[in-house]
């Protein structure tokens, strides 16, 4: 059964309780894509982001809180304050089923608070509580502190880090020592004055089938086990693995795009990760234990750790900035966590100072006397700071690489990599046609966490084997992960790790999700329906970005990623040319069923029981 | 009623639980004085501190546990490997009262690993443990996955970090966010390759007349009421007030004590430390909430916070280096105590190194290249990674002032402040006479932690007001401070500030611990008995010195503090002489009925019931 919303009020500090809307569950099965039709439903796409209107929406797979492995998840949804878009990120660790545990299936916070404070939900009783003792702490005093001063340390805190406070554009939503990292759903809760969200339950999920439940449980354990790379893999690499990968693909970056990484940025791959690596750590109830927690014993950053880097932030961190140093990228990688800032966004925003103060477009004097060539970490280091208390030049890379850049002026747009304001994740889209496409039409900008392409990256050959440079198919190839893997990870929130290794190499996601309902929820779905709720959540995310103005001139890539062939490695000589862009965009809309516009139809979104959003449509031309 | 005593072998993993002795209970009252009897009785002053022959003995106050205010401390005795002396270093928090709860009163640990393990202790079982998932993490990450993997955030833990595994002889102990700094106890963890001690319970504290114990927890309270700086001073300031009230009295030490602080550091003040407070924080049954969680939110440190600085370590990390910024001290407190190193004696060996830099005998280049100027914070920050991972000219720092001096040779050994080894604290003796004997004799070398001169400091005018330049009437002074302090602070474990502001004034410490124990143990004592054991810790401590070779020369200053004096400020013109060292230290002796050599005689330690010592004085001359 689904748990109840809790409606939070933070201008009056009313909490009311609701009954999950049947229609909900029966058409988005929950997560993050029920999460994204409440917000369609309740927040106008014209709203300020930074403002009471916009709404935060904290919502969890109907697997939380079960013994199903991976399901600690959590989805949070909000317009984006850095693309404008839909917003949506996730995270994993403990924080979720402690949430589901409380009873609560989702949260939806609106309003903005006066003064600080920090949502308290326990056992059948929700508070709005004075934050003013943890305003100004760091992500993990907050959750230290929070824990001290409730006098159970048992109780999972979601919080903001000081970048979250000072309304940093790309702040993330800390849980335990895992990041929600991206589109700033911690700016949001900054803007809210939400410093945190403490939990501790004891409620038990209640199941309609206990024995299919077991029974679905043990197909999901024994796909995790055949996989040849879960285990093996992620346990001993965890996602680094993906550089040594990538590398060999041409298709990490490196410089700000400027170059595929090559063999020189081994030292941050996975294999060097062993030489850092403490101990594993996992998310409750995951056996893969694929995070590695890393520790530097030399250097200037002897002390450091982190539960990372993941690979994501291996590229941000270091690559893109030319760093190839592991243990200035566990730095940067625990420094971010603590003060609460994505990863992502503040390496390629770095990396783009670094681009224009390289090229003579920003000053020493405008990076306030920093060195800013790429490269230089102890720069970056010292930015990071500056970036999360918004001082100096911080201040603007707060914005971000696409709103940075358009403040420097001059040519520095050309150099800001993003897509709809979203800084790409670790893929060239070069040597990555789908992840190309996926990037120029996923609802959040240049997305890795929406629609990525499994088959050309780790060559998993469902629904086909393809070819990463070519451009033929991937139409198709980027709907079906886009509305499958959408449906899969984005309904059960099912770590896209597992879903990506264990399921989809057997395409085994949709009926697992499928028996998994049923087991919970006592109604069958067929493998079909579960696929459409991907298709809904695309549909209903676009519709909601065409009427925040979004339109198929912001379905590109970079100038550089479609103009500037890449000049070494394995994806030498590729781009994602304007006419390949077209192509593919052509080919996408009409298999979605929209227009050339990239408009969904009124057919299309009747067929997907969504007919109530025709009416918002834009109109025809 | 006592607890049982753990005695863990790290050899064997071999664990055994005795019956607390009648006799240890009645003569030292547990707490310190029990744990340095336990020391005296179980290791040979000559084993080397780094062997296995040297035993850690964690030891707890008759009143952790119960709600008595302030009880939750616990001692941590050890032959020290910084000293050779008796080791002795307390802290706060949680984690003592949470030990209590499993029933222990004492843990002596004994032996040594052969790989790293962590202690387990919990309801009804201990178990010696693999820590290879621990090795290697801060202090603060190791408690954290200790919860984590373990199931239980409310599992409190003492730790080592870096410092610890690299037997930095200055390492410290941390719980939660505290610190058992000095002397080395970390190190002796380290050595035993014991990463950490984690507990969860859930025992009361049987008590004996329950009506009796409320009653003395009432007058306690009411004393912390009544003082007029506990909640006032200490609430607002914390142990940062005084030093604003030490450079009143040109008795804060700066520049390796060439000088006295003056107004230039009172950035570092209490005053100023208000603007850096977050929040107040509290160890467990405490209203008093003296610590000051300060976060620092612009330059080149921000981000970190620390639940300090302490006013020691306003001095080491501060005036000592001459360091007057508040940012730079709150960091290198944070860095301290998540690589587990002594905040004292870390900045008093810096600031040694600086002065030999000053003049010239290091180079640079004997400092890895850093410009090791007094008030270079930079520096300091570099070096401290460098001590806590034994880098570089980190190594030679590692091994504490007298030790790195002698090593760097020349002149530098006039250059390190210590006495017998222990870098000095905040208070300089020049301006605070009873304070310098205190440093001269106490059992651990120079050490605030044994006979505080409150008389002199803060002006309580008990047993009778002092002046505070005077020579006279010091070493009884003194000996009041060493004994009642003693047996207020050390057998029952109160905290030294409530003792200090609360107790002192009205000399209630040994009527009121005379109160408790009868109220716990069930049968009486006086008030005379109570400070009989302070006395009795004194000379238990004296003779397993004199056994370990310790001798009257030992009993002195840092030629600077009997040579050169104060050249500014409220104590110019002043120094402890070697004819003012001879002099208290003639009358002291005199006073505890020890010879001219400051051997305990025989005579006193019958009377004291100690005859079995005499056994072990070295023999008359």
């Amino acid at each position: 059964m689904m748990g109840k919303i809790l409606r939070v009020n933070l201008t009056t500090k009313q909490i009311t309780e609701e009954a999950y809307p049947d229609r909900l569950a029966r058409l988005f099965m929950g997560g993050a894509a029920a999460a994204v039709k409440l917000l369609y439903d309740e927040v106008d796409p014209r709203v300020d982001s930074l403002g009471p209107e916009n709404k935060l929406i904290v919502s969890l797979g109907f697997l939380a809180g079960t013994p199903a492995p991976s399901a600690s998840r959590v989805a949070f949804v909000a317009k984006s304050p850095l693309t404008g878009t839909v917003g949506y990120s996730n995270s994993g660790g403990y924080f979720p089923n402690e949430l589901r545990a409380t009873g609560v299936q989702a949260l939806i916070i609106e309003g903005r608070a006066e003064a600080p404070v920090y949502l308290w939900i326990g056992d059948g009783r929700a508070e709005v509580r004075d934050a003013k003792d943890y305003w100004g702490l760091n992500t993990i005093d907050t959750q230290f502190y929070l824990q001290q001063s409730l006098h159970d340390g048992n109780i999972r805190v979601a919080c903001i880090g000081p970048a979250g406070e000072r309304l940093v554009k790309y702040a993330a939503i800390i849980t335990e020592r895992r990041a929600a990292g991206r589109k700033g759903m911690g700016t949001v809760m900054g803007a809210k004055n939400l410093k945190a969200i403490a939990v501790r339950g004891a409620q038990a999920v209640a199941l309609a089938d206990e024995a299919a439940f077991k029974e679905a449980t043990r197909i999901l354990h024994q796909a995790m086990k055949d996989s040849p790379a879960l285990y093996h893999r992620f346990r001993n690499f965890g996602t680094a693995g993906n550089v040594e990968l990538t590398v060999g693909q041409g298709d990490m970056p490196a410089k700000n795009f400027l170059e595929p990484a090559g063999e020189e940025y081994l030292p941050i791959g996975g294999q060097a990760g062993i030489g850092y690596r403490v101990r594993h750590f996992t998310c409750d109830q995951c056996p893969v234990l694929c995070a590695q927690v890393r520790a530097v014993t030399s250097g200037p950053y002897a002390g450091y750790a982190s539960e990372g880097p993941e690979f994501e932030s291996l590229y941000s961190l270091g690559s893109d900035m030319c760093i190839a140093d592991m243990g200035a990228c566990i730095a940067l990688d625990r420094l971010c966590d603590e003060l609460g800032l994505d990863t992502i966004s503040y390496g390629a925003t770095v990396a783009m100072a670094m681009e224009c103060y390289e090229r003579g477009i920003l000053s020493r004097a405008d990076v306030d006397g920093l060195d800013l060539k790429f490269g230089n970490h102890e720069a970056a280091f010292a930015l990071l700071r500056k970036i999360a208390f918004r001082e100096g030049v911080g201040d603007l890379l707060a914005e971000g690489a696409r709103a940075a850049a358009e403040r420097i002026g001059g040519d520095a747009p050309k150099y800001a990599m993003h897509v709809k304001g979203l800084e790409p994740p670790a893929y060239d889209p070069r040597g990555l046609k789908s992840m190309g496409l996926n990037y120029m039409t996923a609802f959040t900008g240049a997305d890795h966490s929406r629609g990525h392409s499994e088959q050309e990256v780790f060559g998993i050959p469902v629904p086909q084997a393809v070819d990463r440079l070519a451009i033929e198919g991937k139409a198709a190839l980027t709907i079906f992960n886009q509305d499958v893997g959408g449906a899969v990870k984005d309904s059960s929130m099912l770590c896209t790790f597992v879903a990506r290794l264990a399921l989809l190499p057997k395409n085994l996601g949709p009926a697992l999700v499928a028996d998994f309902w049923r087991a919970v929820q006592g109604y069958d779905v067929t493998p079909e329906e579960v696929v459409r709720v991907g298709e809904r959540l695309t549909n209903v995310a676009r519709v909601w970005n065409c009427r925040a103005g979004f339109t198929r001139a912001d379905d590109t890539l970079p100038d550089r990623l479609m103009k500037e062939p890449l000049k070494t490695g394995a994806s030498k000589g590729h781009v994602i040319s304007p006419a390949d862009r077209d192509r593919m965009l052509d080919e996408y809309y009409s298999l979605r069923g929209w227009d050339a516009r990239g408009v969904p139809t009124p057919e299309r979104l009747a067929a997907l029981g969504l007919e109530a959003l025709a009416a918002d449509l834009p109109p025809r031309p």
